[in-house]
């Protein structure tokens, strides 16, 4: 074993500790602004049954789930036939019952059925945990990343939309990204899909019209005539598209004939009323896209995409759903959420060099060692520093002070103390500003004020 | 799938916002005391290689992984003659390659190999992050737990091991858990196999000692002489375990004796060196204790156990190792770690009530809606108050009072504000102190400066 070459798992990092500050930094920023929201706290276990992720964000999430093995002779329920062939499909279920979340939003759902006696409603929880999901890694995504989810779960209430943008505002104000919130409504979608006639396409409507941005209006044409869509559905295409250059959205014809349908005019009505209390700071990051289409099966509501002039993909998203927590036999819940990606965040952040100055957060004083008599003081001196809550390090070993200067540099510690001698027998301690070169005599009492500053 | 109960996998758990908070406290507090004393965060991925997992604790640990299934075809690499024998143990290499880490310290060993180029060592690092375990679940032991872990890599000075119990008694003392610190050396126990003369019976030497508290002095004889250790081995026990009665162990003949041997004599020159340079606090909580073996293989000099009176099973753990990295092909880099384990402290604080209130935490104020005209007034009172980093909630519905205040009850929520006709009128607030029953009236201006402190 000795010289293997030691290596990660495929799309998994190690996290350094300026990593690990700034990724803090931004979860910390994040949990403030759902408390002062009045959101709270809720964590779930890494693990759940399969039983539970199976099936709920469609047959390609299944095959991104990452499954646990069953412990022990895991081989001894398996199907004798079904190991024959090699058939690894049907023999999955009986080797392996566990699997890693992928999201937050299934453990949410089971969480809620789960707890339903012990939850007072309109429930609003937030939950910051990792997910993973065993998709092909590239730049920016990867296989084990966070979710910073924010729902409320048991409340129709258009109000906790506007909360949720007010959040999303908020969030990215103090991280300094300047951002567009796209907001539309499944039932404007709902809407379109009374005016072709054809609503049971509503899903193939939906996941041809998410591409557009990518594609292009011809392809998704191309996409929606593949798919069984009508001559009516791929006319929409244009329509939609020239939305965008359009200087108020909700006066546009097409939202006057949308307006038309029952799903449509409710969707006008949602959107209307959300935009309708938002102050300036809310309504002028939000554009009204009625091309918005997010892929998940399972809103039915407004639904929001945060997108940046700085970053390529959405770093935000969100929506109303009305029967998330009927699966596990709890209907009727209506519940609308949103979710920050602490990984692209992070990517955007750095990439645009937005990160505050962590320097504060490290050690502030390594106290040198170079001479074995002075042990005694200086470890008694470095304990009364920690106990006046300084961060600070005394060097373990009495070696070359070169050395001690270098771990110092290294680390970013801004200040170096001396203590031999002449220190001994002046009391006054030798500290030196590791950025300006300078150095300063000063004794115990002022040098504890001065790093206390 | 409609109405099928919903549970989680054996021996994890769900966190509810009162839990986290608690857990929370705890992982601040250490995490403080591991930054005053100068160690850095890293964070590891969930998943490692089940190569660098692999025979890192023994095949008992082996037992304890949880192994992930290889995405995709996973048969298709499975040896046929064994998937026909249905032996499991041949085929888990073919089809899993990840495991979930079972500790922090395999993890830091990985980490430090594969970045060795960028570390500075000395290198002090604190990691707290969960760790997986297939164990049988009981009380006080889940499958899904918290380690806060410190290191210090690349440092043979005793002076590390000197902090780290600093670090055991200010992180106990912020909790008021009253603890003891049981310190001993692996030193001790090599020189205990001089002394008997059966140096290569070390490991089941101290598997045996490693049961004195539990199974007392006859039966770990029993084991001894199973395991093939001599006369002079089963003598020493009940020397060992009238240690606890000495009223300074240092100075017995059983160390006396201990020292006359070359490794002995190492291990007493440890342990006086780290109670030479201990304040008061520290030498007091600190109990002698060559009867301490850790069943971890790795340790070779000084190690710790801490226990609390009001807990069974420690609650903190550690020692030196001489040869961590060594297994991923880096060798000569000595170490020193201490581990905190979060369920263990979370239940034993729950247990004897030691939490601070938490109640600060949550929302501060709920607004209550029961006048649909005031919607507008009320969304900009609940914003103004939360950029005045008011925790406040605005009730998303205008439902029937009594439900609202029940709402404010349950999440203990101390002060709800009534603003209707007559508040409107005479632009002042109604706000209810829910724990007293007491009603002021106030302006915006006071009940912002109420609020806020």
């Amino acid at each position: 074993m000795a010289g293997k070459k030691v290596s990660l798992p495929k799309g998994m990092r190690d996290f350094g500790p300026q990593q690990v500050r700034k990724r803090q930094y931004i979860l910390d920023t994040i949990r403030e602004v759902f408390e002062i929201f009045g959101y709270q706290p809720i964590e779930t276990p890494v693990m759940e049954q399969l039983s539970t992720l199976n099936g709920k964000g469609g047959a390609e999430s299944d095959k991104l789930l990452f499954k646990v093995l069953n412990s022990g002779d895991f081989l001894k329920k398996a199907d004798e036939n079904a190991l024959n062939e090699k058939a690894s499909s049907k023999v999955i279920a009986q080797i392996s019952e566990k699997g890693l979340r992928y999201d937050l939003t299934v453990p949410l759902a089971r969480y809620v059925v789960m707890h339903q006696n012990d939850i007072t409603f309109p429930f609003k929880r937030y939950q910051m945990q990792p997910v993973w999901r065993a998709d092909r890694p590239q730049k920016g995504r990867y296989r084990e990343f966070w979710q910073c989810d924010a729902d409320v779960l048991g409340s129709e209430s258009l109000i906790n939309e506007m909360e949720l943008i007010q959040i999303f505002e908020r969030v990215f104000k103090t991280f300094n990204i300047p951002v567009k919130v796209h907001l539309s409504s499944r039932k404007l979608l709902a809407g379109m899909m009374e005016l072709i006639g054809q609503e049971d396409k509503m899903i193939d409507f939906t996941v041809a019209l998410d591409k557009l941005d990518k594609i292009g209006v011809e392809k998704v044409q191309d996409e929606l005539r593949a798919r069984g869509l009508n001559e009516k559905a791929v006319e929409l295409i244009p329509s939609i598209a020239a939305l965008s250059s359009e200087k108020d959205v909700m006066k546009s014809s097409f939202i006057a004939a949308l307006e038309k349908t029952s799903n449509g005019a409710e969707g006008v009505r949602e959107i209307n009323t959300i935009m309708s209390r938002l102050d300036f700071a809310c309504r002028s990051i939000i554009i009204i896209d009625p091309s918005l289409a997010r892929g998940l099966d399972y809103y039915t509501g407004p639904i929001f995409e945060v997108k940046s002039e700085l970053f390529k993909g959405s770093i935000g998203s969100g929506g109303r759903y009305d029967n998330l927590t009927g699966i596990f036999g709890l209907p009727n819940v209506s519940g609308v959420g949103i979710s920050f990606g602490l990984d692209r965040i992070y990517d955007l952040m750095q990439e645009q060099n937005l990160f505050p100055d962590f320097s504060a957060a490290s050690t502030k004083v390594l106290l040198t060692y170079f001479d074995e008599e002075k042990l005694p003081p200086l470890f008694g001196i470095v304990s009364m520093m920690r106990e006046a809550n300084i961060k600070a390090e005394l060097y373990p070993a009495p070696v070359k002070l070169k050395k001690q200067f270098k771990y110092a540099n290294d680390k970013g510690i801004p200040y170096v103390v001396l203590y031999g001698d002449e220190e001994a027998d002046s009391g006054e301690f030798t500290i030196k500003d590791m950025e300006k070169g300078e150095q300063f005599k000063m004794d115990f009492e002022k040098l504890l004020e001065f790093l206390k500053q």
